[in-house]
């Protein structure tokens, strides 16, 4: 017989890793919040074969502490400031936890009720919170879903599209036309690649302009594009348009580019990945604007809403559209609920068959927050970020490159006058990597105008006034550093 | 300020959840597997719009139980037989705890060293535990990563064989070619759904014979569909093969296949996701002949080897040619590490950029229960199911369809000499609704040749002898009651 765990064995190791995560948290402000250690380090310390027999599992817990924690980089550290943040929070542990537990598989609507139903409801939640337009709720035309990423969300999006730029050919003859999809060069590469996997090859996206100033999409520069395919006999399917970049958090100009939408018959889709949460705020809510123009729409909870990775929420304006372009029923999939119409089945809203209970961890999320207790976070998240550029700003040595409307602070050392380029590109670019070295904090960068460029993006829930002040001052000390 | 959930909160409410999924799993066998409720009875009990204010999380674990358990269908339970077996455990859980614990985001080796080498040592175990080919390895030219499920392992599959079959050409052009891509009538719906997400049409793929007696995919078909394509100028570019069909878990010739793919310069995907499990047991390794043939493989953890959805092991014979086919590397995701060339990014793997440090749910199962302990999983499930086949066996009404070489048993009604076979079918229809409405045991069905065939699939570590043996008098009872 294999050797199940007994509850009382689950309960007595439960405790203990609820525990040992608690300490971890608390212990995080300590840790380095990157590993120094080179590749293979973490590998070397497992054994090459798979154990025989089985271990306790007071052995694994031992092992996080001396193999697993040293080789991370720290996501929920308070001194991490890469990428976007990727946060979690205590709720949304607990709220997974239970999905776990459950272990249902909510592929239809009859594989799990509640695990459908709960989904709809909470993203009828947030269409609430972020205002939506009233077609994106599932009272309406259309409805939201949970997709692993941003990624899978756009993906979705391009596939819907072609679906429908093909008037309905799509779906049996593939791409058999040269579609286009627009999206500007500060889109995210997660376009670049849905539109590859749809088929259209990377010829199948066109970069447009971007205001050199705004970095965000010029829509003059989209409608030359279009026109330009048109006349070339190419199908131009879609606009991606992005709510806060992923390089500088620009924010694209959705109401004109709805309008062009609307004009040509393209399907917009708009990625508000990061800066969707702001929505939940109504003085941000501007950033949003034009978004009665769109065919779709996502952001992720778990970037900056406390909710664990994977947590992406996405809605379409037209349910029956996207389930039309994406359904296949086998036999074994046949149930009653389903034939009755009165059911949605989220297996048709996604790439995969199966999906987990995710709405579980945002439902935690949204109940323990509640709306202003989620309002104040993003608050306190951008004061910090606020109270970051000020310091950039009042220090000549540095300069902040464009605007900060969330919590992602762009900038740079400045180029002293007789500098090249190149080499301020290269200070920047040791400044960073020193800084990163301490373990003391984590910050990346990207390129704006072609210059190198360092990111500081604030999202933990651990992270208070004194974490962005060390960092502030470690980054100075670094450059004093530099400069002798 | 929000409210953000301090550590001994978190200790109090984790030893809560806990507790709660102990209960649950103890009190399973007492609840019904699914619910009889009607669309909408759980979203009738959540609240239309999201709370203003925090709640408690005691009010959130009350829920749990009165609207949330009533509304499931309940998956882990030791009476559940439907579809495939998604079955978690207490390692699995706790694994995935610390994963959620965590919060790292693995999409490049720098953003989390340990989430990524893990993955890879735990995907070199499992080949090793499958006696895969040592190509499949890491330590050779290829190499194993989490996916989300079977779905997308076949996708990434489909598009590494167009990058192939294109000659390179399919990442700048896309499906500019009629590429075909074959699979038999028995497989997954996944395989259409991927197919039609890569662009190629449902036109795109081709269903090939397969054996009327065993359901497999009959070669010598496969080879007069290949000829047939190209001598029509199309392009035929990968077969996915079957280790276990959904429907009935036929077994594929895949060495002949394979000969075939060879000759013909195709693209071998063998999907295994349910069976895969059975090769670490050397008696059913038989079942995996022919592997060295395939280009990639996958089989579900998540199925029967006690990891908690979702976890689709996929491995890839070489890796340079999938990272090829889909990376983008923008500049915020420029690092040291990739350009060394020395480290594996997995965003590189798969359809979406971020992923969650699930290797640590399978390093959890892999060691408590070792390779003996999960051995001993497969055996037992299958001693269940072979113990109910002789039940049906030996009850002259019933008839079992195929063979159950693994732990699905697939079987009906008789149809008696003057029955037509519609009637028969409705017969077992009607078998089966009752038998699920009493939520005294749950199954589904499929179609065999084009009759109404029920499925019983064992899986759970919850299920014992007894399970099956009310399972199956609640069966014959039944079909007493329904010859009456």
């Amino acid at each position: 017989m294999a050797n199940h765990i007994t509850p009382d064995e689950f309960r007595r190791h439960g405790h203990a890793v609820v525990d040992w995560i608690a300490d971890y948290w608390s212990g995080l402000d300590s840790l380095p919040v990157t590993s120094a250690d080179p590749p293979g380090t973490v590998a070397a310390q497992l054994p090459a074969r798979p154990p025989e027999r089985g271990e306790p599992l007071d052995r694994l817990l031992a092992d996080l502490d001396t193999v697993i924690t040293p080789g991370l980089t720290h996501w929920q550290h308070p001194r991490f400031f890469g990428y976007f943040p990727a946060n979690t929070s205590g709720p949304s542990v607990l709220g997974d936890l239970v999905s776990a537990g459950l272990g249902v598989q909510g592929m239809l609507w009859s594989t799990g009720p509640a695990c459908t139903e709960v989904e709809t409801v909470v993203l009828d939640w947030l269409a609430e919170l972020l205002d939506l337009p009233a077609r994106f709720r599932s009272t309406g035309s259309g409805g939201g879903v949970i997709q692993d990423s941003a990624s899978s969300a756009i993906l979705i999006a391009v596939l819907a599209a072609l679906h429908r730029a093909g008037g309905g050919r799509w779906r049996e003859h593939g791409v058999d036309r040269p579609y286009r999809v627009y999206t500007s060069g500060q889109g995210h590469s997660a376009i670049e690649k849905a539109v590859r996997i749809a088929g259209l090859g990377d010829a199948g996206l066109r970069t447009v302009a971007v205001d050199p100033q705004t970095l965000a999409l010029d829509p003059a520069a989209l409608r030359t594009a279009i026109e330009a395919d048109r006349a070339a006999g190419l199908v131009p399917a879609a606009v991606v348009a992005t709510i806060g970049t992923t390089s500088t958090t620009a924010v694209d100009p959705v109401p004109a580019i709805g309008e062009l939408c609307r004009e040509y018959g393209l399907w917009l889709h708009v990625d508000a990945a990061y800066a969707g949460a702001a929505a939940i705020c109504p003085e941000l809510r501007h950033t949003h604007a034009g978004l009665e123009h769109a065919d779709s729409y996502c952001f992720d909870p778990h970037k900056w809403l406390l909710t664990g990775f994977d947590c992406d929420a996405f809605w379409v304006a037209d349910r029956a559209e996207l389930i039309t372009a994406l359904t296949v029923l086998p036999e074994y999939l046949r149930n009653a609920a389903t034939e009755s119409g009165a059911v949605l089945d989220y297996r048709d809203w996604q790439v995969p068959l199966g999906r987990r209970f995710r709405a579980l961890k945002l439902w935690f999320v949204l109940r323990w927050y509640g709306a202003e207790g989620l309002r104040a976070h993003i608050r306190d998240t951008i004061a910090l970020a606020d109270g970051f550029a000020a310091r950039v700003e009042a220090d000549r040595r540095f300069e902040l490159v464009g605007a900060h409307p969330f919590t992602l602070v762009c900038f740079r050392l400045r180029s002293a006058g007789d500098t090249a380029d190149a080499d301020a590109d290269a200070v920047n670019a040791e400044l960073l990597a020193r800084v990163n070295a301490t373990g003391r904090a984590y910050l990346t960068h990207t390129r704006v105008g072609g210059r190198y460029t360092l990111r500081l993006a604030v999202g933990s829930p651990y992270t208070g006034r004194e974490h962005v002040t060390q960092t502030w001052q470690l980054l100075a000390d670094t450059a004093t550093e530099l400069k002798r």
